[in-house]
């Protein structure tokens, strides 16, 4: 394919993308599909001759689009928003294009360097402290590995990197809450600590990491020999956006010398608004903390904004420095390969650097404030109606609700379960809207995430027709 | 931005798009740029209100495009090739488009169904057993780690997830040659093996692993209390393109019950050609490989293909099951969050299929014979100019070579060093081409490596040209 074939072919497409965003609200947000119904419309082998765009296009449409969950729905209430934007699509258009490494300063020195700057601008935005210097990751679960690795190496003064992990001697511990994302337990077990290692700590009522009862543990863990290597607190949980009180655990994790990782994947875009700025108090005492642009800030996945203290540790623990890699220019700039697991990188900046200036810090705060005030109207249809119980607070985009019941016996308790089960089966099944489910104090729960970009009053309305009329069948 | 500005937009991006693909050979490759020059052109802090694209997009071709290094010039010859091709951007604008999260089966059908289909085709492709099954890891890096991670595992029966990585304990070791990429020293550090449990073996004249060696090694070790865990071998080594030859070597790593991971990143798709697939001679003996279509496959980066006998082992290394993340399908399908580090996940199937498709296996063998057979006639003529010496064999696009000198003394070989640091600066201060450098037992060397798409014969002889220019000037 030529350039002039493919500006052909890219005219084309840009048409059908348009018309995909303009009208993606038509689909069903998740397909109606079996296993394997995708996979045996496929050929088992990859063809001998090549062929022309409009066929792969044509197939696109015809088997795989209809087998597409569409996360920019605007009847997407489920997990978490994965958000895009129109300013985001056309930098990755542009990254795409450039296909440039960005693994050194020397192999982009643009994009490392508006790395740089689009991440200060970042963390101004969200009040961090000028001590903090940002990096992109491609994840939070790898955001997060990354924090669990740099506390290991510092409570080990790089020992555990030198000769290995070694559990029974340094008898390293981690903390989180029992409401923290599943990521910080694969992490624990990946970066060796071993998830013998992990103390889950009891949660308030509102689903917050209980700050005594995470003194209480590490006090009789160091008391036991252990040492305490890691905190990770949540700012907005996966099940229910409860904000772990980072102001009164970093204290804690202070006193016993653990790095303090804070995991903000969803809610920490909210940190962008001065009224909900609450949730990063005591952000100054932390190590790390990581949000998900792509999660609630309108840019492409993938795209996570891991903010760091000390980067020497962080370096001395990723950093390797072959020969083939150096440049003369190394000791003058950042070489973004050494603050993390992959050598290889995407120019991710420039969707975020696009997305920033195209919307502007207020044009943002306005979108965020229009979702939040949508999973408020929500909240109050819920909590009006006699049939249900919301049962978690909603400081962000996310309601948790379930039908109300007799309950008291495990025998009633299960029968609840069973009928919030039937409830969201049946709302999905409609296909115009799509909300997922969580346990919260061990009973089955609704989860309502508003958040795309293209949600408005009237999908969060007909959402809430849907559960209206879907408890009446149940009941 | 509304679907209908966008539209207008992305036609506008689109020529920008095809007349950079058309015109990226008349830029320099390597941007002449000091650092913090783009940095400084930059505001301090984020825009309050909203900027119009065309805004974004100014600044973008004033700022930052004369900051990059432009990876898909013809005249790239350095590190290894980066490659996109039309067909892989068309298919990154409707990844983009879609921006699907697709980390189980439920989250989007089709692109684990497309991802499963698509790694097929690629393992028939490369002739690998069907014993091996596929998943798109991001890089390279993250799969080396991947494979050391698994075989921690395997080798403490799961052990070290559970109570923590022990070296102590555990005594661990992991085997690669003195020539393996950076990415395995830092799987080791970071898997908790710690760098000393690393042995580096010894290579041959053409800087491939030599299996005595090995072997050596490994039994002295395990006579010592060592537990080999893991042999990482490397086909298509970054500094030369050595091949480690798998089929003495697979025996050895099993005698020990190591796993043995193959890192052929770069090389790997030149088993596409059957009068390569040598290279892979053993493969039906080794527990995974890894090899990047975003290097010599025309794919846009991020997509490393990885293979795994054990997929078992894989994925009780990586599982985890948070109840907001169970659907009604787990049983049935395959979600490929449990496959690897990260959660979130791109669609990257798509990119590949649409390669893979346009151009045909036939298609894909002629592109990469191309670029062999102009490494061939470049490495040709460095043979017969008795100025230089080619320093390494030359399996694929890569050429090894530096100016001939006296040789002998330190001094000599620091004065000869210097002279090839000399000629690589000249060389590449032109701007029309880009070559990198390595060490070669211990030695500077230049390497010339031919891959992109958009390379033809011209391209090399204009390299040549100012090579042998060069010589003149710094002889």
């Amino acid at each position: 394919m030529t350039p002039e074939q493919f500006r052909t072919e890219a005219h084309r497409l840009v048409d059908w993308m348009a018309d995909y965003l303009r009208d993606v609200g038509e689909r069903r947000v998740v397909p109606q599909v079996t296993p394997g119904a995708i996979r045996h419309q496929l050929p088992a082998s990859a063809p001998a001759a090549g062929e022309p765009f409009a066929t792969l296009m044509a197939d696109f449409e015809r088997i795989v689009l209809p087998g597409m969950t569409h996360w920019n729905h605007p009847g997407w209430f489920g997990y978490f928003p994965a958000n895009h934007s129109p300013p985001s699509i056309l930098a990755e258009m542009v990254t795409a294009t450039l296909g440039a490494q960005c693994m050194s300063w020397q192999t982009s020195p643009a994009a490392t360097e508006l790395e740089q700057v689009v991440m200060s601008w970042l963390g101004q935005m969200l009040g961090l402290p000028a001590t903090f210097t940002g990096v992109i990751q491609d994840t939070s679960s790898t955001a997060t590995l990354v924090a669990l690795l740099s506390a290991r190496e510092r409570a080990t003064s790089h020992a555990a990197g030198r000769r290995g992990a070694d559990a029974a001697t340094d008898r390293l511990t981690v903390y989180t809450s029992e409401e923290r994302h599943s990521s910080v337990d694969k992490g624990v077990k990946l970066a060796g600590y071993g998830l013998e290692a992990l103390r889950l700590v009891p949660t308030d009522a509102a689903f917050a990491l209980r700050p005594d009862a995470l003194a209480a543990q590490m006090d009789a863990d160091a008391a036991a020999g252990f040492r305490p290597a890691c905190v990770v607190a949540t700012v907005g949980s996966t099940s229910s956006t409860a904000v772990d009180p980072l102001a009164a655990i970093a204290p804690v994790a202070a006193r016993h010398g653990a790095w303090l990782h804070v995991d903000a994947s969803y809610a920490g875009a909210a940190a962008l608004l001065p009224e909900r700025r609450w949730i990063i108090d005591g952000i100054d005492l932390a190590d790390s903390f990581v949000f998900n642009p792509h999660k609630w800030l309108f840019t492409n996945f993938d795209c996570s904004a891991y903010f760091v203290r000390d980067v020497d540790t962080l370096v001395r623990t990723f950093q390797t420095s072959p020969e083939y890699l150096r440049t003369a220019h190394d000791a003058d700039v950042v070489n973004f390969r050494d603050w993390g697991v992959q050598l290889g990188r995407r120019f991710r900046a420039l969707k975020l650097w696009w997305v920033i200036r195209h919307y502007g810090v207020n044009g943002l705060q306005a979108l965020l404030r229009h979702h939040i005030a949508l999973a408020a109207l929500f909240r109050g249809w819920v909590e009006r109606d006699a049939r249900f119980d919301v049962v978690a607070p909603s400081p962000f985009g996310l309601v948790c609700f379930r039908l109300r019941g007799a309950g008291g016996s495990a025998d009633d308790d299960r029968a609840l379960d069973a009928q919030n089960r039937a409830l969201l089966a049946r709302v999905n099944s409609d296909g115009s809207v799509h909300l997922t489910h969580t346990l919260l104090a061990g009973r089955y729960t609704l989860r309502m995430a508003v958040g795309q970009l293209a949600t408005e009053q009237r999908h969060v309305e007909a959402a809430w027709a849907l559960v209206q009329a879907a408890a009446a069948e149940v009941s």
